[in-house]
């Protein structure tokens, strides 16, 4: 029996079962906001959002492998869909939602295949400067987005600049009860979020309870702004817009063409469903990694995209849109005492009850406090430190992150990423064509060899003793031939060159060819090359070649016996 | 006065004059009937390859390094020059001559853009697989468009399939004279080719001179065709297609507006001219070095970009085409004694001569042996040598080989070789991402450590002594910790890690955050992180940051400092 159960279930502990009830009940107060607020951003209608919280957490409860991971709609995957769909169907349509399931089934797929075939490492193409700077370009577009719900205004404006220009010309048609809800919503949240921990502090709360408190008063927040426009009917009076009615009761099962994708839909989600999934799995296997590392717990990478790729199919069935793991509400889980999944199947339950019973509460609930939450909720991911860091560790790999925050701001989220992932790649090949080659000698009584400029070392004269700190590859073979060559231009009394390659990982055939033409240049110039601490794996294949055979007897494992020996 | 000459006329012994003059008759021969076939590969009027062979050989011999380069049409970039032109305009109309005018002054433009800046470098990044896979494409394709010349057909046809099998429909209407021209043509080049040099030894004739004359051999054979056509009147009575009236004189100066592109040419010609230059530039730099290195001379590839630009200029100003340095020319204009690059001041005057006085012997020129010629010079290019040895060294290499040269023929020059450059990018990305990592162990009685697989050394309990091939970046940073991991899995006695960064030339932003998180990690598990052999210019950065802080005092000179001082 217990070998068809997840290990967590068949194992399950007694007293696990506090923990897991508690942080199921808090993070449910969390997710029904947030839920129809990312349905809201990623241009479905409110149910969709709830949808995406049942189901989706139950399957990756079976698949994944995070005891804390909190999955469900995100803010940055909500985006992706919405500008994935925008050009393909009218939001909030019939064709829209249909799409909306057919990325989060595609998604879903590729996550899958890409467990099944371990195809994980991809995302490490994904670097630490892209993914930071793609989350804080998301987050200005997602910001930018939101303002139009603050105003009460609607615009219809394609980019970034068009929208901010369209924001501007609304401003004179802004509607002043829900400018009135907007701020002050922002206003409270904010407080709750900087405030409000130290107040519960100071009023004699523990630390940590207090923090949990500030993460869940947004739904407080929700709660009076709702209270307040449908006692005061402010959606009929004032027209503030409102999420309005909901249908009550579990989603029915979307019938095969509805799920299944076209051919042509197929291509026009292709590229959108992969970026996705990628970048839903880099942030959930992060957030995973981090918690599981508190509590001495391990993550399988392979697993992980089981389980969100299951998450994902199940969210495509049960009528909802591209999910994954997501930060907020993965603390929230983890503080609130999480400890297996059992804490998302209790949030699941939870949603399915909202779902059948309380959707009606969600009428009066105006669309400005919602974009409150959402505003004040990606602000926090805008991460300038991560550049700052950046910018003095490694410049190169600043540029890529700003590069990429700038071109999802402004070319959109997939230009951008891709932008990112190819600007970071040029940077490796341009790092690799840029090698440093330092001039060796002896510490003395050593029989070590270490940068002149560095150290205090003996020389020997007639001889060259060169480091070259790179591999030798096509893209920088003919710098390092003319280092060498303007090296033996300074010196005329050099006889002989000894290379030490324990910087040298891998020689391509240029680098080959380089090394094989500059050994009969300098034979023919009286000069004899050696080469040292050549690398096991690079020394296989050099045997093999015209030039490993004209360097036999010349290759010694240090310097040191390059030296003595040759002597 | 000798300030204002290029070094080798300033400096100019009289010793040098018979090689020069020599060299330079010797080239003309060559360079007359190359000439006129180039420009037919071309798409252009015959009269367009003389023009290219005068101006700009006087413009490189002012601005280039090389002693015994010729430059001039050849083949690759003809072919190019059709590729860029035949989607813009009809071969042989009076816009396509504009165009290749145009062509010729953006690439010229871009050379010597590229050697005032010293971008020479970009050359590098074409590798020696992609350059030798791209020339052998594109011998193919030429040697496929020069068969409907040999059968006196015309075919319209775009790409390499539809112009195979437009080839075999013509069959039936090919022009039997033409055929028996351009078989008897191809029959006496591959034999003077192949055996007439042994031929000439074998008649007492030293090696050198007979290889020269074998190399001289197609000019015969060209006078013979012409003599056939012409006295017998061929071109009337068989209808063999000629090169027919050749206009005599020297170009006249086009006017701005026939050479200077507008924005619609601009920026459709820009890649074209890119990749021309380019690939002209690494052929041209390449084949100079290799007879510089021969003589001791030296080549400056700044200067040399400089110098083929000047020469591209001049092409476009004398209402040539691109033209580059060729390998052929530049073997016989060596062995037939070229000291200075006078010898190609005295072709060129030669050529001048030829378009003055001689342009009415090239009416009854066959396109038949021009075809042979060419089809004869290509086959030599096609070089499956490189192939097969690249394929037992280096794989990834070879795959970027084989794609670039069928990308070349399937897709076409410019996309082939685009395909190429990316394609050998992606593979430094891809070997960087395979980091290797060796458990090292003292090799005994020795200060040295290495690999346990390969040596037979000293471990010590307790001690895990790691080298990590490969740069820190973020294609291999996970891999790398993954392969730690599971290290520390297999030996949970191990107390102390030490990394030898022999082999780590760089770390980014990624790779420093993988470090850091081991780090404190292991930490956690009460396991100490030292390093070891740290290059100077990593460590300068290291030291900056947070974690260079936290491992101040464990990272040491040596693996044997780090051993020694720790316990």
């Amino acid at each position: 029996m217990s070998r068809f159960l997840p290990a967590w279930l068949a194992g399950y502990r007694r007293d696990h079962l506090p923990g897991d009830l508690s942080a199921g009940l808090i993070v449910t107060v969390m997710l029904v906001p947030q839920s129809l607020a990312y349905a809201m951003l990623a241009g479905l209608p409110p149910q969709m959002g709830l949808y995406a919280s049942v189901l989706p957490i139950i399957a990756y409860a079976i698949f994944g492998t995070s005891m804390t991971l909190a999955v469900g709609p995100v803010a940055v995957a909500s985006l992706m869909t919405a500008s994935a769909l925008t050009p393909l169907a009218v939001p909030g349509s019939a064709d829209y939602v249909g799409l909306a399931m057919q990325l989060a089934l595609m998604s879903g797929g590729m996550l899958f295949a890409f467990g099944l075939f371990r195809l994980g490492f991809l995302a490490h193409f994904l670097s630490h400067p892209v993914i930071s700077g793609f989350i804080s370009g998301a987050a200005v577009l997602i910001a930018i987005g939101q303002i139009r719900h603050l105003l009460g205004v609607r615009i219809e404006a394609d980019g970034v600049i068009a929208t901010v220009v369209a924001l501007i010309a609304a401003l004179p048609s802004t509607n002043p009860v829900t400018v009135a809800i907007g701020l002050s919503s922002v206003t409270l949240l904010v407080l709750a979020r900087s405030r409000l921990p130290g107040w519960l502090v100071a009023a004699g709360l523990a630390r940590a309870r207090a923090e949990l408190l500030g993460k869940l008063a947004p739904m407080a927040v929700v709660v009076l702004a709702t209270l307040a426009v449908g006692l005061l009917e402010l959606d009929k009076i004032a027209k503030v817009a409102v999420v309005g009615h909901v249908p009550a009761g579990l989603p029915s099962l979307p019938s095969a063409d509805q799920m299944l994708p076209g051919w042509e839909s197929l291509t026009q989600l292709l590229i959108p469903a992969l970026l996705i999934s990628l970048v839903g799995f880099v942030e959930s296997v992060s957030v995973a990694q981090s918690f599981a590392l508190k509590r001495r717990q391990r993550i399988d990478a392979d697993r992980e995209l089981l389980g969100l790729g299951a998450a994902n199919a199940a969210s495509a069935l049960s009528g909802g849109f591209p999910v994954t793991g997501g930060l907020a509400r993965s603390v929230v889980n983890f503080s609130a005492g999480a400890n297996t999944p059992l804490a998302g199947v209790v949030s699941a339950a939870l949603m399915a009850v909202v779902l059948m019973l309380f959707t009606s509460w969600f009428r009066a609930m105006p669309h400005a406090v919602l974009a409150a939450t959402i505003l004040v909720a990606v602000t926090s991911l805008i991460d300038l430190k991560t550049l700052s860091e950046t910018w003095h560790y490694d410049r190169a790999d600043a540029l890529s992150l700003a590069a990429t925050a700038l071109g999802v701001i402004i070319l959109g989220v997939e230009h951008g990423i891709v932008l990112g992932v190819a600007l970071s790649l040029a940077v490796i090949v341009w790092r690799g064509s840029r090698p440093h080659i330092a001039v060796l000698g002896r510490l003395p009584g050593s029989e070590h060899f270490r940068n002149i400029e560095r150290h205090t070392v003996e020389t020997l004269p007639g001889w060259l003793l060169l480091r070259i700190d790179e591999s030798l590859l096509f893209a920088n073979a003919m710098q390092v031939r003319a280092q060498i060559d303007s090296m033996l231009a300074a010196d005329p009394a050099i006889k002989r060159i000894v290379i030490s390659c324990a910087g040298v990982n891998q020689i391509d055939s240029t680098g080959l060819e380089t090394l094989s033409t500059l050994e009969s240049d300098l034979a023919r110039q009286n000069i004899q090359l050696l080469l040292a601490e050549v690398k096991g794996p690079v020394m296989d294949r050099l045997a093999t070649t015209g030039f490993g055979q004209t360097m036999q007897g010349r290759v010694y494992l240090s310097l040191h016996d390059a030296v003595t020996c040759a002597q």
